[in-house]
């Protein structure tokens, strides 16, 4: 079974992560790793931190020669602002005074989490809590994609929104994603990207900050991945636990969505052709996953991303420690956090497609895998 | 750490489920439970199968005098209509022919199941797949309200759309929930129950379905659990793969949900106050969890619930024996699941809060959970 | 992933257990199953009890028409002696008085539960931790035996001690099995099997009971099986659990066991050799496990099982209510549950080996992991 | 839910561990974990190697200024023999060939391994598999010991057999504690500390290795961690996997272990005694834990260690390449490894221990767990 673990602090030394139950002989590089790193740090409307970090990922273990081994991969990414942060920070050593933080912010873990852990200086909480974390979860995601990719699988996300500008995209082809990449708010839209850049603006001026959504596409996904018989394994169950688990997101759809609530049967469900020797659809409302289980279309998720809740124009709050009213704790932060979330979400979600593909196809080796996966196409070819 | 299976099928002789690690000394009484899958069965918009069962649940271990010991508890609900089943359904004796499906239903797991499991008859994987399913499942999270109202936490849900009728409901008291209680569509809005019954009805008439949308509130829970400091230890994220794997749910949304994604951070954040000896909002966007914590406000949970699959008009679909074109299968079914899938809803909610519950409290028994809450309670007062 | 949960009391109306993540197509005779019961209810030793019971399986889903569709699968076993105990073990009605037990046996739950779960009637932890609830364990790892079954694998059980009286066990041979089933004691030496008997008759006439150790060898097990990668992946660390899990089993071990820890290196390791197209070995000190993996020889387990607690001639004891000195409670019980225990660890070490076997091999179907266990074979054949 | 994962290989750059669920506020020090990792690696009959290393444990996260923060603990430890292997070792540049290993030797991964993962050179496999792996598992034991120190447990090990040479260890206390800690060979029986140091002699001028027995005792656990209800909670059961899954461990013994297979029950049943306000035995043939549970006495916990497989005397084995015969790979490696295991099996007993006592007291902090384990001990007095 596929898992891992992760670490880190924003302002500590590094971030680290262990990922256990990759299959021996994949072949890692970590150009394509990084790459999401440097997209994730470099869109529009992240603020200044982004200038310090160059955020690369060192593997530590699990992988020689560049392919893996079987054993469990040890990875880090290192915090250049921790030399910015020491005396704050270090982990065996007294720390000095004066990063305090006891004024919560409204919308982070600030509070609730000075509750859960009982203590009165924030600054433990929003350590862990910012979303400098999803920088390794982003890592882990990465490696992941090296494995659908020996398969032919294919994440992309994009922003189709920002505050009130929102993108056209009926047509997810590849010159599309290709604008993506070069957008700087990762919109392939020409119009939508100058109105988000707009948006992101304006919120920047008004010391505010602002939302967004991204929608995830997984192409070239096997039907059969994920299962109906409990839930804890459907497919759509495990996606959106990983997506509404990074930071900001407030709502999930997988396919239509919330629009589909509004609708009749007969205008939602995608009916069943077949050609070609195998089954099709011609809409795609279900976003690629039928009780649970992958169809074989392209898998569709949408994700609301909140503002972010460090403004520069702080919130009223309350200082925990005198009870009186204060103006929220302002951290260095970013003013629109959706096209790196765009990264974040693509990330998380291969990783569940990933870890559902090896729940199907089990082996220790990418060898054994490809015979499975093999044996299951050809099958459903004869369904 | 609190867990369950199920199993069953529709047309089975039973359901069964198994709840581990629930605590000693939980007074259990199965009416509160019963009445949940009676009202379950008894909203509008339900087909005929719900004439045949009266839903019980049996309790068969774990519990004894009324009490639970601590033992795993057993459970079963059984299936009056498996009398009109046996021959085609029987576990351990050769099945009769004649309840084949070899047309899959757009929309359901019948194509995606048979190209997971490799069969070509559909049988096996609707038995599982549908959402009768769902009645265990509303048991289990019936017995984790019971864990909750030991403690004063309550489950609520409603139903806040169907089709285009949508309801108002800013005032969520207990007038509210009364007539929620009271209408057959699980709608506390005079007006819009109307509109939400002849949404169904229309539906109907037309041999489609209708989806909505599906709104639990959360009353009462502590601030403190969940966790920001590891993915899947997240509340939000819990809950929404909780939500997400109820059949035909298509999104979830966490307080504002996608409207907070068109929305400038101040008009989103929910700010802090103190009075009255302890911290409070005016405003709860959040829906109750900052950084995947509790944060003391109403948990507030919205689902989209897409249009029943199985329409009595049917859809285009394909014989998967003979490749040609055929009517989708058809099997008795409801004209809108959304009123039903309130219930279910709420349940699962119950279920995921119970877990994180006990995950904070720990403890073997209710008098020591009672202790560690009110530890927490007395702490976080003095924070 | 391969697992279940298990619930019931000893005197309650059933056991009830579901396995999740079986897979679909595994042809189910529960003939073989209710023959494992049969063996563990009827061997030498035992008491009254078993006089009542006549276990047997029954499958209430997962199941249709003899064989696995994918779904949990659902498994009963009554109780006939609930009838006896209605009244003081009904779940949802107020119990009758008069089967406290308030004096705690020594090597038994009784008093560690009492304080854990902080009661002063033993009643509502005995139910639980009664041996009998190995019947459930028993049959869920027979229907582990029948998937191992379709790829040749098999599990063997015998008593290779009781009390003082040893069996001479070197040629492990068909005819040595066969002896063990036609065994009262299950053990396949005709000599130790008098002396095994006339220990059990010493101990029943002197009021007392006595211990012993017992066997497991699977047969047939391909290499590759666990991992040395991850501590709780290792296949040996998993079968210790399972079988430290069974009642009064005090030690484990694989192979050679505690007799390695007098041995130099020489004398332990079992060299390799290759001929006919395979590597082997012509001892086998390793019990067929190296560094958590399966080696491809027959796997060995041995397991010391305590005495019964339960003493017809009571030991002291305490009255917990009155902290005065008493003599244990006595419950109707066996006088050696040894060969019992044997059925018991078989069925234990079937439920890990089909799980490690899932957790290689993959799969939804049993032809898609005949696929990739065929693959397997012929990859090892070339190594 | 308290966990980890550990990655890292015997000659690769570090080895790194990650801790979830460990509460906040607990005190860190590193100078007992590195004690333990000194210990570990400074003990009669270890190699060449430790000549080398100097273990030391990095906090790389998880802790601020000496106190846990609740967020996960990341840990590193480095391997200063890197610097000699780099290039056969490193994870993404092509590696140099000259390091491959081709004859598996006997006893350890080596074959089994390469069978497993379908490789032809078990380098990839022997340096996950290596014991330095114990290494990062031993300070992840450290850190546990921390915890159950705050609440007065105290974990020990020692060893009491190599080869023939045997302990007599009746009278475990304090001085014989404090003569392990003294005793190269970690035996406070005087005699035999010298008997096993010219066992250890004898192995090598052999060319020979050795194994032994080691002996865990923890103190001062309080009644009720574990439980009888489910198979998978029982104490004994998690100990066992915790101690066979160390490298060499082939038999586990709770309390009087195989012993008590040949006894009759009145001999090894510890009697229940009250007085000075609470429940005591005389004896403690159950090692502490009955029927899953810690019942309050001594937890003692008997591993059988083989003897190490790499013998400077290589035995018979085949070139995996030529199939032709070969005497076995010989790395460098120690000639006993049973002291050194002593440190690593009280390691991992501490983070079994340390989990059950989490399980049951909850809490996200140590002052809530002070709560609830006051609480507990409260009641226990008051049954």
């Amino acid at each position: 079974m596929l898992k891992f673990l992760d670490a880190g602090e924003s302002h500590g030394s590094c971030y680290v992560g262990i990922i256990d139950g990759m299959p021996a002989g994949l072949e890692i590089e970590t150009d394509s790793v990084d790459r999401l790193l440097f997209e994730r740090q470099n869109v529009y409307g992240r603020g200044g931190r982004m200038a310090i970090e160059k955020d690369s990922l060192l593997i530590l273990s699990g992988v020689r020669g560049g392919k893996t081994t079987g054993s469990p991969i040890g990875l880090m990414i290192k915090n250049r602002d921790y030399e910015n942060w020491k005396e704050y920070m270090q982990t065996m050593v007294g720390i000095k005074e004066g990063k305090e933080v006891t004024v919560p912010r409204p919308g982070h873990a600030d509070l609730a989490g000075m509750m859960k852990y009982g203590c009165d200086d924030a600054r433990d909480i929003i350590e862990r809590a910012s979303a400098r974390e999803t920088v390794m979860r982003t890592a882990i995601g990465g490696i992941a994609m090296l494995l659908l990719k020996t398969f032919g699988i294919a994440v992309r996300a994009h922003v189709t929104r920002i505050g009130r500008a929102t993108a056209v995209c009926d047509n997810l082809d590849d010159a599309y994603w290709a604008r993506v990449e070069n957008s700087p708010v990762r919109c392939g839209d020409a119009n939508a990207k100058g109105e988000m850049i707009a948006e992101i603006d304006r919120a920047k001026e008004a010391g505010d900050t602002v939302g967004g959504i991204v929608q995830t596409a997984v192409l070239n996904v096997p039907a059969g991945l994920g299962s109906h018989t409990a839930w804890d394994d459907r497919l759509d169950a495990r996606l959106s636990a990983a997506c509404m688990s990074v930071q900001a997101v407030k709502g999930v759809e997988i396919g239509m969505g919330f629009e589909a609530a509004e609708r009749y049967g007969s205008e939602v469900h995608d009916e069943i052709f077949y050609g070609g020797g195998k089954f099709y659809r011609k809409t795609n409302n279900a976003g690629g996953i039928e009780s649970g289980i992958s169809n074989g279309e392209t898998i569709i998720i949408n994700c609301a991303v909140k503002p972010i809740p460090t403004l520069s124009q702080p919130l009223a709050s309350v200082d925990v420690r005198t009870k009186g009213p204060a103006k929220a704790h302002s951290e260095r932060s970013d003013i629109c956090a959706v096209p790196a979330a765009s990264i974040v979400l693509g990330a998380v979600a291969a990783w569940e497609i990933a870890a559902a593909f090896l729940d199907k196809f089990g082996g220790d080796t990418i060898d054994e895998i490809k015979n499975a996966y093999g044996y299951h196409i050809t099958r459903m070819g004869k369904l």
